[in-house]
């Protein structure tokens, strides 16, 4: 019998979709209300309080090969999503699966990519809740490509944001950087050079959870200590540097609060970035931007598995402009860190978790990199012309 | 000077796309919580209320041409989701917008269908709040796809579904069928044959609020009374028969509400879907199929443009086939559907609505479809093998 494929008329809205949606898409992802046919989900927020938040992003992904060591399309799509919210300190709950397929692409190869989405769900411990499937023709797409959105609640009291970093916070690096790139790359036939490590793909939301909690995750709404001490001492100082950050340019959306609380008595995590495209390099120029901060970073503490040191030596690559999709970077007030990475390191996705530099006054966005000779180097933002579609 | 034109470095995530963004995304976009370089946008959701729920849903289109009489890709991309978010009976709050990009693709293409999605939320009233950049090589997409994806509030009380038609109700549409598809196509190289008509793309929220609001919209949770009199006087009626019905199937996903309620005292307006794919034809089946009842339509009383059913006639089409982007089918409660048709007719989106049916018991899924030749034939859903990439 010959292999099923997608073809056209799988996208027409018609019975032939409805074939694929109940033969493939809701037997792989397992139902829920994708079964019920509706236009959207209707959805309660368990954990929103009266005036909560919620945080809401979306990711497109077209990685090549769609499949490689350590994960797949599918598992990045929903790890992409849940981590992009975990940074904000959202708890994750739903997702929405776009999916854009290629005539001719194999029913077994979409199956296996939708099974991936359902386990990486369930680990992250998240529901696929809608989704839309498109079919374009033979040489308009490249086999698959995955768009997921996602909403999480956002606990009150918890104002995680990339414009939070202050000087004095200690830079926090969640585990060794660069995996999930050169994992990517080694699979790619333009590649001779193999190396032996897995994608480091993998929701963070438990070890962001981890974090907060050891940081005293709600802050001063909810009258609780931080367990670091006191861990808000610089308040006052940190508010008048936080002038030179990015104004925040919002249009006439009146729907969303004024503007983050001046972070009085919040949480001592104060800021969150997950490393994808552009590597560890792009987030540390991004949040230091961000914050109107300097960042201090040692590079030699920056940790690198011994096997992507050696294949970006060979290939003459940087590993801090390696991307990673189950990494992330904190920004810390000083007196908790100890805590903190001690709830990091007690995490399975934070074993390799270290302290890599230290946050100062001065130049908004300027990243000095201590090098290993002892000289120091600003690091500059990538410019993105690094390898193509690794997430 | 070259025209500027999409690179892969524009999807690496580093100098290049942020030259993108800042020179062609957010002045386009307008800005507001994109610009905050957030990895989530964090959200008050106004309106929630205790217990209350959202709508969530998402949507990919590969439209081809990009630009056609009466809409774009941007304007489908917003409109789609707005109208999903509607056929609930959620007040569309939020966007995100996902875009995959083509290598080569000029800057000014990619501006123009911004420019539209920014003019077209507005319109909606709904807000950019998240979005994504991937680009991709030559020959790996068709110049640009997007994915949005949307979130809406469903006020307290309003339970609409596509599960929610029951015997007695009036099926109404909200005006001519089949513009978008026949639009679309027009422009297509292959077909020679040009009609004069627009996309009906449009955003239905108003349409579906001055409805809901005519309908009382809120039921019997506000204590109000329906207009159209004791719309609900079928209730119980119609419990035993909604017994057909496809089964819920939901996962151990704990965080919905177990089912949607009974329908006692809920508005008037039982089901809304937007015939998008498939057309009409594919709407009422699904909608009759899931609400477990039997719809008669008369086809002479489904609106149809002269423009359209020349085109149909000169192809061999036919119009209740052809995707619409700005219409809805609705089953109303005989007793308010007057008032509900009036309120249609007096919103510029509805002034061609008409009734084109009925609701009956039996067999579930069943659409009967009375021609103006006196004959009944039994409708059957679509296979989808019409023509693809119209949204």
């Amino acid at each position: 019998m010959p292999e099923k494929v997608i073809t056209m008329a799988h996208g027409g809205g018609g019975s032939r979709m409805l074939e694929l949606l109940e033969e493939v898409v809701f037997p792989a992802l397992g139902g829920g209300t994708l079964l019920d046919a509706e236009d959207a989900a209707a959805l309660s927020l368990p954990g929103l309080e009266a005036g909560g938040r919620i945080a809401y992003t979306t990711d497109s992904f077209v990685v090549r090969p769609l499949f490689f060591p350590g994960g797949d399309i599918g598992k990045l799509a929903v790890c992409g999503t849940v981590n992009d919210l975990s940074m904000r300190g959202a708890r994750p709950l739903f997702l929405t699966l776009g999916l854009i397929l290629e005539e001719g692409l194999a029913f077994k190869t979409l199956e296996k990519a939708l099974v991936s989405v359902r386990r990486w769900a369930g680990e992250a411990v998240v529901s696929v809740v809608a989704g839309d499937t498109k079919v374009v023709e033979k040489g308009a797409a490249d086999g698959m490509y995955m768009n997921t959105s996602g909403i999480g609640v956002i606990p009150p009291g918890r104002h995680v944001s990339i414009r939070g970093a202050r000087p004095g916070d200690v830079l926090i690096v969640s585990g060794c950087v660069g995996d999930h790139e050169a994992a990517v790359l080694s699979r790619r036939e333009a590649f001779d050079f193999r190396v032996e490590v897995e994608s480091d793909c993998a929701p963070l939301n438990g070890l962001v959870e981890a974090m907060l909690e050891a940081a005293g995750g709600k802050g001063a709404d909810t009258g609780r200590e931080t367990p670091g001490g006191r861990a808000y001492s610089r308040d006052g100082e940190a508010a008048g540097l936080r002038s030179g950050r990015r104004e925040n340019g919002r249009s006439s959306n009146k729907t969303e609060p004024p503007a983050e609380p001046s972070h009085d008595g919040a949480c001592a995590v104060h800021a969150l970035r997950d490393p994808t495209r552009g590597g560890l390099a792009a987030s540390l120029k991004e949040m230091a931007t961000a914050s109107g901060v300097v960042f201090e970073v040692v590079e030699a503490d920056v940790p690198v598995r011994e096997e992507v040191r050696a294949f970006c030596e060979v290939l003459g690559l940087d590993p801090l402009l390696l991307a990673n999709e189950g990494k992330l970077l904190a920004a810390v007030a000083e007196e908790a860190a100890p805590v903190v990475l001690a709830a990091m390191r007690a995490h399975p996705l934070g074993k390799n978790a270290a302290v890599i530099g230290r946050v100062l006054e001065g130049r908004a966005g300027e990243v000095s990199l201590l090098t290993p000779l002892g000289s120091n180097r600003l690091l500059r933002m990538p410019s993105g012309e690094h390898f193509p579609r690794i997430c």
